[in-house]
Parts: C-alpha cells; structure tokens; sequence
C-alpha cells in the first residue's frame, strides 16, 4: 500500500532533509537524495539500488511510481508542501527518491579496455567543477574518473545537479592521492600531470598506451606527489593575458586529445 | 582635489548602482563599471577609457589611486558603505572604475593573421559561459570572437567577472547572426558550426586555413541559418549516456584541435 505523508514535519522528511543538506548524514547512513526523471533513470542504469521513492501526485504520475513497487521500492506519495522541502532544484519533475550509496573504491574500479584512458582530478573546489567533469567523463567514455583528495561526498546535490546524472553511470573511485599514485603505477598506467611549469606541450606526447591525464585544483594546482609521481608533466600552451583556465575546460582539451589519438575507440 | 563621497545616497552613486545593475543604463550611458585591480590593468591594456577612478582607502592605497589622475581620471575616495553599494563581488579590492564603453562592430575587429582563427557563440545563454568561453579564447589567442545574436550586453558585472577580464583583452564584435555570416563569407572563412546531427568528426577537418568555429546556446544549439552557411557542420564524437556538452568544454576542444593544427603558431 502507498504511504502518504503530507506534513513537512514528519520524522522520515525531517531525516530526508538532513540528507540532502549535510555530507555527515549521507555517509553514516550512507544513503542519499536523488531528484528528477533523468537522474533516476541513470542511477538505474548505474546499477544503484532505490529504497524509497516519493511522488508528488501533481507532477509525477501515480501508476509510474506504483509500477516501481514491484522491484521492492517502497512509494510515498508526498504533498506539494513536503516536496518542496526536500527539492534541491525548481525545474524538479515531482520525484524524489532515496538511494544506497556505492562504496567508489580503486580496487573495484572495472577496466575493460586493454589500454583504459582514466581522469585524475586532485581536490577538485567547486562541487560545479566535479559536475563539469563527469559530464565530459561521460562524453568521452574515459574507462574510469578518480577523484583523488576529495573535498565532498560525491552525493552532494550540486554534483548530481551539474554531472545532469554522470555521477552514477560512470566508474568513479575517491582515494587520498598517495593511495590513486599507487594504484596507477601498480598497474603500469603513463601518468600525465597537468602543470604550468616545467612540463611538456600537451600535444606532443603519446595517449594510446594506458594513459590517467591528472588535472589540480584551479586554484591551486597539483601537489608535488603529483608532479613527481608523473611518466611526464604536461601543460596546454597558454597564449594569452591571463595564465589559468577553467579546469573542466582544461580537462576537456587534454581528454580528447586522447580520444583522437585513439581515433575515439 | 580628490573628492570624498561618503554618502550611499549620492546621486553620482545612484546613477553608478544603475549602471552596475542595468543593461539599458549602460547602453545610454556608454559606460559601464569595473571593479578589482587585475580587470582594471587589462581594461587599460586593452585601450579602455577610464573616466573615474573610486577607491576604498582601507583596501586601495591612496597614492596609487592618486598617481593615476595624471591620465585625466577623476579620483573619488568613497566610504566602506559606499563601496559595499557598488562592489558586485565580496573579494574586491577596493577599487571601482567607471570606463567608457567600446561598439564591437565586426567592421573594426583587427585580424593580424594571415590566416586568422575566429571563434563565434552564439546566443549564448549564461553570463557565466560567455566567461568561460573569453577565457579559452585568451588562453588560446584567437584573433577574434564574435558573439551572435548576444542576449545580453558585454559588459554585465558577472561576463567581466567570469571572463577574470579576459572581456577587455579579446578582440570581440556582437552581431546579428545574418551580419555574422555576411563578414565571414565576404573574407573567405571556412565556417566549421557545430552540431550533432548530419556532421563530420571535428578531428577531421582542416583548420589551418582561414577558420571560423561556431558553437550554439546548450539548450537549443545553432540556429538553421548556421548550419546552412557552414563549410562543414562537425560535431565532437559523444559516447556515453547523456547527449550535451558543456558549452565552454566543446569550445575548448574545438578551438584547442584548431590549435594543435597550427602547432600552436
């Protein structure tokens, strides 16, 4: 039978909310907040298990959200008060469901191709810049993204907003970067550190081995480890007044570089 | 004599909020106002006119604010509550201008190159993008941007913010979309419009030649008239689950391809 909850104040609500607004909540219960079709849709697609699905009957359809209680999925419908206490966005479509997180650890990274291609981002700022750099994840189908040194959890509303889903369709693992150092030179992967200073024009190296391109924070670029731990430093020649660039543009270069190296196989 | 305005409810304060705030007052006023010290040394790189000079003297030393009314600009020392009135960003430095505006006309853009690189967005829809997409056009030294069927003006507070002034240092003319193609054609550019349907792989064409690059808004793409005035419609391979791009990102991979043919020349 389908719950319905009306009040704001309700016990589930009120916890539903600290998950949505607070990265403590969503790793001790190590659930979290998805909204919107799309969204759902991928992390359906990625393998991510639903537990609750709640639905404003106005903008969601009822039989849509009953049909999902045959995988198990408990339904709630909810009043347009509630749902607008737990949505992160406006252009929301009257869905939002709760979700097991994955545990994104480098061993359980699956490597398909022979010589993957894997995206290092070291203490990426923005949970926007995250976003950015799935979606171009995404484009590209690198074989895995590593987010070494995390600043959030990868569940903050703004990642899932700005990767419009990525998040959960692509191979991610978050590792200090000592740890994401490790596992590359273990499995013999080229590293290239992207740096300003002492390194290569990117254009001139070889991709089509297995390759991890590892770009910094805008700010303040990547740590030494990074830097020493690199096959070779690259660098996209700067040619104008100012002498930084937005990292997921940065990233977008590098990876497709790759890409047309490897003539997008 | 440095004035001193200490009052929120000056007029010439006034009159400055409403050119920070409002399109059509910097229309009308052929002028606009920029803020922070790096956006005003490219300003003047570019060959801007500054007409006033307001500084903060807690946060902007006084003699160089000084040393600088012997280029004819009026220097205003204003209050910490004016300041905070006029200032668009928290991390200022005490330092506002009032400079005179340019009329980015296609007809005045110089094109130093033999075979010059020509970057074109149009209608793009974020402020925001319109930044990010003069930074990479800085980064990469293109000789021009043109911006088409522009939805707002060039100088709103958040363009010359997320441009971090590359606004001033660009060569950039705003056009209708038909002007646009008109100029491009009259000078014999390959026009290269990016779309995803009935395309060629962006990496390979030629841009070594006389090149334009076009890139639509995100949600809607390029109108029908570009893709009717293309040379060749191209489009970046994507291979994952979601069919957009950013629109910064795409421009990046698109502009830096065209680089990488030249050899960065």
């Amino acid at each position: 039978m389908t719950k319905l909850i009306t009040s704001p104040q309700n016990t589930l609500i009120k916890q539903l909310v600290q998950l949505k607004d607070k990265s403590r909540e969503r790793r001790k219960a190590n659930q979290f907040l998805i909204e919107g079709k799309r969204e759902l849709s991928l992390a359906i697609k990625g393998g991510y298990k639903i537990k609750t699905l709640l639905f404003f009957p106005d903008l969601f359809s009822e039989s849509e959200a009953k049909a999902m209680s045959q995988y198990g999925i408990d339904i709630v419908e909810i009043s347009k008060e509630v749902f607008q206490k737990l949505a992160h966005r406006d252009t929301t479509e009257g869905v939002i469901a709760v979700v097991n997180s994955k545990t994104h650890l480098l061993e359980d990274l699956k490597l398909a191709n022979k010589n993957p291609l894997i995206l290092v981002a070291e203490a990426p700022e923005k949970p926007g810049n995250v976003g950015a750099l799935l979606r171009t994840a995404d484009a590209s189908n690198v074989d895995a993204v590593i987010i070494a040194n995390p600043k959030s959890d990868l569940y903050n509303p703004n990642i899932i907003r700005s990767s419009v889903g990525c998040v959960f369709t692509t191979e991610i693992a978050m590792a200090s970067t000592a740890e994401a150092i490790d596992f590359l030179k273990h499995y013999n992967f080229n590293i290239f550190s992207a740096i300003l200073q002492e390194s290569e024009p990117y254009h001139k190296q070889n991709y089509t081995l297995q390759t991890a391109i590892v770009v910094g924070a805008e700010a303040t670029g990547l740590t030494q480890e990074w830097r020493e731990a690199a096959t070779q430093n690259i660098s996209i020649p700067m040619q104008g007044n100012i002498d930084s660039m937005n990292v997921s543009v940065a990233a977008g270069i590098l990876i497709f570089e790759a890409k047309r190296q490897r003539d997008f196989k």
